[in-house]
């Protein structure tokens, strides 16, 4: 048996149980050319709520298909040349345990590692901190670097990869809880709770010298204060817009945007992984070596269970994930 | 006798009459190290009106001080060296006839051309256009460009060297006697009047393929609209904020900022000429070059009369210039 969530309805505001659907139906069985992948994990990320929204990078969701994730799973059968039963692959088959795809909408993981890991660190998530931040941020030793959701999945890695290219790394999160995680255990030099009072003052208390690289997880109101605080030839690395995903009214755009662009010739720029992926190799052995060596920690938020998939997607918009959220199916 | 303008008060949403104060005075004496120089033209920008609001690339204007402004003249007294009479200089001494000041403010101009082509085309709105396109944008063959406020000092640049670029090239500009002047004159492909209704559909029908570079002088609606048309990984060069500076109350920032800079991978930056002055020379002569052959028609709008400059720039904000706007004292 396949067990299924659907995406059931477009949600008006905050997504809720009701955004899903559960369904059971028949395994499907491989064509030629095709492999039949048993999910092991499932990836929970902010980007599957903007999916509802519209066409972004790629096509919106429609309801009444599977749920659309990133995912990590065992071939469990292969009708396609290059893919072997027992081979591990990731692909975004969705939230089901069971799928026949083609080959060529699979990538074969061959780094060895626990599942963990490649679902999150060493790969969508590790990978977009890596590259957005030093490829795009292109942050040099001295540098002030802001991270927002610097307790989730990416801004975590941020910002322990800022660290390692010699900056100063401040977080926003959300609560008391994770900003002492992000300062005593991943060693940021500040961090700031976004929901206490007096946010703007305590980012510009936190960065004395202004900001050089902000990465943006969020828009909102943390990118109005940081684009304030920002340097000359600032760096605003565009990730994501999670304060806007989960509401019924975005907030409106940055004030500051063009003004301060011009007067401290600041670059925003936007960035998808995939768009790094020829470099991707040396990427995932780099994170896996930082990781293997004690200097990132890759902090893992797994729950047990295919059936706790929609309760773990809502959570991460209540903002109770810390590091990579994901479930073990 | 020095006749001066000065930064009289604040204005509160548009710039009037009031917002200036003549006066007249002595001609101040040049001391060791300084040079006497008699205005000849005074260059009218929408980045005067901004430097009213507060610190920008440069500090705020203070009301009581002579206003600001780009200028070009001539040596008539020397106590520097290097700098003799009779030597054409620009600088920044503001709406007066006559100023006293040290020599590194001054750069002296080579170039042999008339004083009104020194003033614009041949400088700061020149080159605003030649870097900020060329270098700032990156232009390919093949591409769609967007100018806003393309009638203007920039912007009939940017469009003509866009063309020069083998791009097609769209322009925006306000009311259709300016549009026919694009496009009969100027050899745009499409103009827009952002005066008229339906701007979007307009901008989409001239854009069929998208937009590749938009050249920002404007900010406000233009630019809204823009980022919902810009391709993947297309460029916003951020020279202007025009629709901003002459308003009690700014508009609020772009919705889509920073969503679609994510989702288009875009890239928006923001420039100051002098940023590329170590290259000036080159852009000068290429400039002049075009200009002489006639591949580029640098268009002026000069009125006569140090008296006339607050009318002059009142008008900038009513969009009653087409080219370069200068006072000819």
């Amino acid at each position: 048996m396949n067990r299924q969530w659907l995406y059931a309805k477009q949600p008006v505001g905050k997504i809720g149980p009701d955004t899903f659907e559960w369904r059971e139906t028949a395994i499907p069985q491989p064509r030629d050319g095709e492999v039949l992948v048993q999910t092991r994990m499932l990836s929970l990320d902010p980007a599957n709520r903007a999916w509802m929204m519209g066409k972004t990078y790629r096509d919106a969701l429609e309801p009444g298909q599977v749920m659309s994730g990133f995912t990590i799973g065992e071939v469990v059968d292969s009708k396609a040349p290059g893919l072997a039963k027992g081979d591990i692959v990731e692909g975004d088959w969705g939230w089901q345990d069971y799928a026949s795809l083609p080959a060529r909408r699979l990538t074969k993981r061959t780094t060895k590692a626990p599942l963990e890991l490649l679902i999150g660190p060493l790969s969508v998530t590790g990978l977009t901190a890596y590259f957005g931040l030093l490829e795009v941020g292109r942050p040099k030793p001295g540098d002030t670097v802001l991270v927002s959701a610097a307790a989730g999945a990416v801004g975590s890695m941020v910002g322990q990869i800022a660290k390692l290219s010699g900056c100063r790394v401040i977080g926003t999160a959300g609560g008391p809880d994770k900003c002492v995680w992000l300062t005593r255990e991943l060693g940021f030099d500040a961090a700031v709770d976004y929901k206490a009072g007096g946010v703007r003052r305590a980012i510009a208390e936190a960065a004395p010298n202004g900001i050089d690289v902000y990465f943006d997880n969020t828009g909102g109101p943390v990118l109005d204060i940081a684009l304030f605080l920002m340097n000359l030839r600032g760096r605003v690395v565009c990730c994501g817009n999670v304060s806007q995903y989960d509401v019924e009214k975005p907030a409106p755009g940055p004030m500051t945007v063009p003004g301060l662009v011009v007067v401290k010739r600041l670059r925003l720029e936007g960035f998808i992984v995939t768009d790094f992926y020829d470099r991707r190799a040396e990427a995932e052995a780099r994170l896996a070596q930082w990781i293997a060596d004690g200097k990132i920690k890759a902090e893992l938020d797994i729950f047990d269970g295919l059936e706790r998939a929609p309760e773990a997607l809502i959570g991460l918009f209540e903002g109770n994930n810390r590091g990579k959220r994901a479930v073990r199916v």
